[in-house]
């Protein structure tokens, strides 16, 4: 059987997210399977490197399926994206070998989240970013920044409830870059629990408006606990960039 | 009487263009009258720098309007945030000697067009670019900006019939920078006529890919017929930057 693995992008703004949902039309994974399970004849299941959110967005998300249909690589994207809707596309697909699994393999992720910082809202940016209008110290946030890159246990950071699985992750980058009334933070680490990105962002937001101090970061840390943390933010600022093998 | 400057920002996707038509409440034009009429108790009626087309969009668009309102200038501006809808958004308003009008006392505009030069779509720009998937000579199409700058009769390169107002238009800057896989062009000029900019587009994509030469600027200039030109780019990928005074 051939593997086949996809690199995806979506604009999130109208799906309840990655994972399908019983037969539900509005996910991701759903409408790229209808989609497989048509040009195969076989139903297909797509496995993702992670789900993402009701409204977050991607630039790489993986997929792998298995199938026995012998179109061409150009042909299957051509065909993709001829019968997605216009907010998903499929940007590659490549044959690999056949023990890759999109979830299992993923050594690292890259995602991006973007802050429109101004009071005006803007008409472009609506759903691709979260407006928060504050005044943003970027130096105190990248003071913060440096306290979260590196190994901790992440679990203060996350909506999970106690699990015996290891909630331990590394943040390998973590970095600020202003554009106008744009802010950038870039994350890039080996894995991310559930809702980790968004808590972080909002615990920086908090520390940068000063409304929480840089020492809660030691503090959640080390008593684990969520509501020590700063609020989650929206997920519609929120980009899955890139999924490291 | 007091007279209103306003700077508007749009996502033009949705609607029918900036003008108003008839009581239709897909233009941007009668969205932003309703809200007015709402917050001063009075019918208003704006006058926009121009007309924007179905899918064109707007960073920097001017309207004004009179009004006896008393109210103050911010609080204008976040009434009009708070109830247009999240597509279109007013940056800014400001009281102008009674004498401004926004059409009439332009003295020139700024636009840019967005070109997607990739076979694969992009997710994120589908509202706000031109696919044009054809290899392009950036070098060719410069060469075909400079014969565009300055003034010429531009009649040739719209969609206007004959007649007896002046067709003669300066472009002042016309150029062209790559970023990635998209491709920004920029207008300035002190007016320009219906779709001349999306038929100048059409023109230096053909003379781009090849289908057309450098020569037809000459002949469309020469002869002043429109078949001549290139295609009538799709509205989508054009911007109203901003309008000079």
């Amino acid at each position: 059987m051939r593997n086949i693995k996809l690199t995806i992008e979506y604009d999130g703004t109208r799906y309840l997210g990655w994972q399908r949902l019983g037969n539900s039309d509005k996910t991701i994974q759903g409408k790229i399977e209808n989609i497989l399970t048509q040009m195969t004849g076989t139903v297909i299941e797509i496995i993702g490197s992670g789900r993402t959110d009701a409204g977050t967005h991607a630039r790489g998300q993986i997929a792998n399926f298995k199938t026995n249909n012998t179109l061409g690589l150009a042909e299957m994207v051509e065909f993709l994206n001829r019968y997605l809707p216009r907010d998903i596309v499929v940007k590659k697909a490549e044959e690999v070998s056949e023990r890759f699994h999109a979830r299992y393999n993923a050594t690292g992720k890259k995602y991006s989240y973007h802050v429109w910082n101004q009071a005006i809202p803007s008409a472009f940016e609506r759903h691709y970013s979260f407006q928060y209008p504050q005044e943003l110290d970027i130096e105190l946030m990248n003071k913060a920044c440096q306290k979260l890159i590196g190994t901790h246990d992440f679990i203060g950071f996350s909506s999970l409830k106690k699990t015996k699985k290891s909630t331990t992750r590394t943040i390998e980058e973590l970095s600020i870059q202003k554009e106008g009334d744009m802010i950038h933070f870039t994350f890039v680490g080996d894995g991310f629990l559930y809702k980790m990105v968004r808590i972080i962002m909002g615990t920086l937001l908090e520390i940068g408006s000063g409304t929480m101090q840089l020492e809660v970061i030691d503090e959640v840390f080390e008593r684990k606990v969520r509501s020590d943390a700063g609020m989650t933010v929206p997920s519609q600022g929120l980009f899955l960039d890139e999924v490291y093998y």
